[in-house]
């Protein structure tokens, strides 16, 4: 049994872990740290956990003790814990923040579907965001094939679900706003546009394309689904070969033969793709839990990786479907 | 045309009396006071207002200048807005809150199926809370004719939308744990039991029913569906034909002789009922949109009442149905 | 008044028609044929009627009686009409099908911000499309200006509300799929494509865009959000200028400052339009009630200018804002 | 392993039962019939198993080569299956419609909280319904310890959400009509209140409680949300503890300390239960997922504890929380 310790632990992506690790069968919690909440059960903040767990929020967190640390707390904090702590020699690191998404300071960028290689030899993750995950992941077949266009815009619009923006509440959270209601916020300037444009001039070294990508607020709590338009030499039929050939080996990646929708994917670690060609464009349709195969799933298929488990372990979950 | 002020101008009800006042033919919207948004265009406050106002907050309010006031603060404030400023005479108002609707201070209880002769010949409104006014609709039939079980319950159960709880994020009002979620929350304590039960006492002295209320949360914003049952002598056809009369000369408020759903309400200012019987219990159900019927929209009705006017003008609305 | 007809009366855009003609002042309504319906009362099937109109489906339709006709039926059901009815002389029609919309039979296409003074002019009108709407005015400006893109791209994803699917039920309206559900259809190959397309040749005869067009179904009843992107030589101040210009004498139709939500619209007429500028892209976004100004609502519009009333005329709703 | 067969494949209980049964340890899926979609990919029909799954939707049934039977038809064709078709010797039978919940042809009622040993040493087992699981959970403690009030009222409104109501489409499950509303149904005739006045008249068999259920339509997918009012002579420690050791040996059913909520239960096979005291009234409150504790997680658990495996085997399930 692996230890693990986890840091932010008040936060949506430490109760989605929480409500895997508890029933994953290779590890044990030794500490959830949560400086607000401490002495508090866990099971009174994380919806869900009543009568799965007795494990109380902690103050302390004793890096020794444990195999695997997971950092959950908000983009900047993770590089701020690393400057007020010592990490121990063998500790294996996932970060959920994206303060090393660069790969700096050794850490492996973890998507699975681009370097599950890497990642089993890392002792550092840093996890993909939920966005780049699922555009990394509508690109990455054509971008190892150098079909990108370049010079070209490849136009991505994606909606998300309201825990994307985390569990402190504000405006555009509150439900009698977001109920019903569709709305646009940082259109092309999107902090996942970095790892995303790293990754693919990584796998497609000349290309210029640039990426045109509109976020949208969706009513719903959670999930991801991106439309992503681009120029394609390929057939339907080659496009979508090329695509299920890429994700051959990728447990949790599934090419549909139709059209999809997000809810095929919600509550998995899933992601759902299809490809459809219109005249010169491809579409390429993408859903993902954004808790899950979007941060807290993907983070634990991560440490599968890491610690030579077979990836789906703990993550053969029930989709909600409804 | 009358001159409005309005008081705690960034709040929920304000907005939606605003939504109401930009179409009222026969008033003009002097100052609507808010020190928080001051400067700031209120269709960047209140949602839907985009392109029908130019309207502006105030950090001032010339109450001189007005005829009549509506408070639309938060409980507690408009006891304290009095505290801090002289009424001129002649000004008429209405406030929203409920520090008032123990009829002190000269205020009338603003619920014009109880006493609208009361409330033409007013200067002073309180008007009805949201809960409030589902529940005595429910009941007043009932308790005119001295038929509210004595000694016995009265249980209802009604559920309200996001909006009911004010524009300030809160945990359970953010969207990912409303969203498809359901709760009770002061169960047998609502504060609004107060009003209710000095209407039916007044209506009925004798009577020491007691209403058992398990107020819930729904997962909608705008709306109020209360389902109430009792025991009670009359037939189906009796009771149908004691609220048909008793409404009669009530415009917004509407017997169905079918089955009731939520939707028929929102974004009206009526109040919908239906009445069954089954073995001796009858069973009453109620659907008011908590923002017009249950706040502003009646607030509006009283405004019409005093005024002399046609209690409908300004509040026949396009339903949204969907 | 006016004396009103409408065929096809238990359809969605029949009933917010109902919904709007019962409060227009100048306007009484004769006739609303439903031969499935007919005998019940119209509250009993447009939701939020109930105590607003005593009117019963009929199963006559005595065209002699009125002056305006609306015809509500499903796509191809208007023509068939008329080649089983005969039109009286003098009898307006305004069509809310697609049957006419490439202006055949004298039919003039309906949309205010194009052609207001070919409408006033009309006997009869074809009542655009509810995407139709939104696309033509996010690009109408560009079009007039001759600013589309020769040969490029028009990107545009845009999401429907479930009643733009009608009241028949099935799969993709089945509420446990679609809640918080979302999903593609139709992609590139819509059939408004083909009334956005003639009216942006028309005004911009040389182009030859492409408007790569994906619908997406939402999780919401009544709204469409539209989001577009295309290389455009303005600046974000001279494109906002240039659509503030475009539509000065359209009531219904607001250029934003700010970010747009889909609610902004929701239960209005009006159109909310956001313009940004990011490198050579130009993004618009548009805001809609597709019941409402994406058809009966714009249909009422295009009567009150047929008839020489003021084009607001019982178009002054109140937004439901949530 | 063992092998199992389900018949009425396509509705929303086999398919959450196949969404379970996938992950199953002990078992394997022999067929899944359904004549409607023979030859179809099940993923084609059920949300969520995209990838999951190669099984093909089978027109044939053979009930020789299986150990168990799952019939997840609609109410009355589990009688008719039978009539229709031979049961062979040691086949076990668990059925989710109504058909035997009056235990006729020695069948046995699977609520494992009344009678998990008798469920234990059973061949047929009738699955309890959705509502009714809620109501009996919220009871029990009360019934077994003969505190159920004599003569008197047990109020009870529960909302249940759409998939309650089945995979056909509808004018109440439509997402229009669906979104956003409440309503009552079956007010105080519920068929369900057969099988709970059953197993609450065995368990106190003097007691002529009335149970008024208002049974109403929520507007989200998944759930069930019981608000339960009556006469209890307990104190709030006293009833807590009394609940709390009625459910000391059912790893699904939770009592909470703190006042609940739907979310709580979603996508778990647990029961969450809550009891106040306010006055002389206990509220008892209870979240259960209608497909799982009220249908198919119920039907496994009743497996489970038929084979003699952990009742928990396959149930251990990620809550969606959100």
């Amino acid at each position: 049994m692996k230890k693990i310790g986890i840091i932010g632990g008040a936060g949506y992506t430490a109760g989605e872990l929480l409500r895997l690790l508890i029933n994953h069968p290779e590890v044990s919690i030794e500490f959830v740290h949560s400086s607000s909440n401490a002495g508090e059960p866990i099971a009174n903040v994380h919806e869900g956990l009543l009568g799965e767990t007795d494990l109380v929020f902690s103050d302390k967190h004793t890096l020794e003790d444990i195999d695997i640390l997971f950092l959950c707390s908000a983009h900047g904090q993770s590089k701020k814990f690393w400057e007020e702590n010592k990490r121990p020699e063998g500790l294996k690191v996932i970060d959920l923040a994206q303060d090393f998404r660069d790969e700096s300071e050794g850490y492996v960028y973890g998507l699975p579907e681009l370097q599950k290689d890497r990642i089993a030899c890392a002792d550092s993750i840093a996890n993909p965001g939920c966005f780049a995950t699922a555009l990394q992941l509508s690109l990455l077949p054509l971008a190892k094939a150098k079909l990108l266009p370049e010079d070209g815009d490849i136009n991505v619009t994606a909606l998300t679900g309201s825990t994307g923006a985390g569990v402190k509440p504000g405006a555009t959270t509150h439900f009698s706003w977001r109920n019903n209601n569709i709305s646009v916020y940082k259109a092309f300037t999107h902090q996942h546009l970095i790892e995303i444009n790293a990754t693919l001039k990584k796998l497609q070294p000349g290309n210029t394309a640039t990426i045109n990508f509109v976020p949208m607020r969706g009513d719903f709590a959670r999930g991801i689904f991106a439309v992503t338009t681009l120029d394609c030499p390929l057939s339907e039929e080659e496009a979508t070969a090329l695509y299920r050939n890429y994700y051959e080996q990728a447990p949790f990646t599934v090419v549909s033969d139709r059209p999809i929708d997000l809810k095929q994917a919600v509550n998995t670690n899933k992601a759902i793709l299809h490809v459809e060609k219109h005249g010169k464009k491809l579409l390429i349709t993408c859903a993902i839990d954004n808790l899950l195969k979007g941060a807290s799933g993907q983070a634990l298929q991560n440490m599968n990786i890491m610690l030579g488990l077979d990836e789906r372990t703990g993550l053969r979950l029930k989709p909600s479907a409804f």
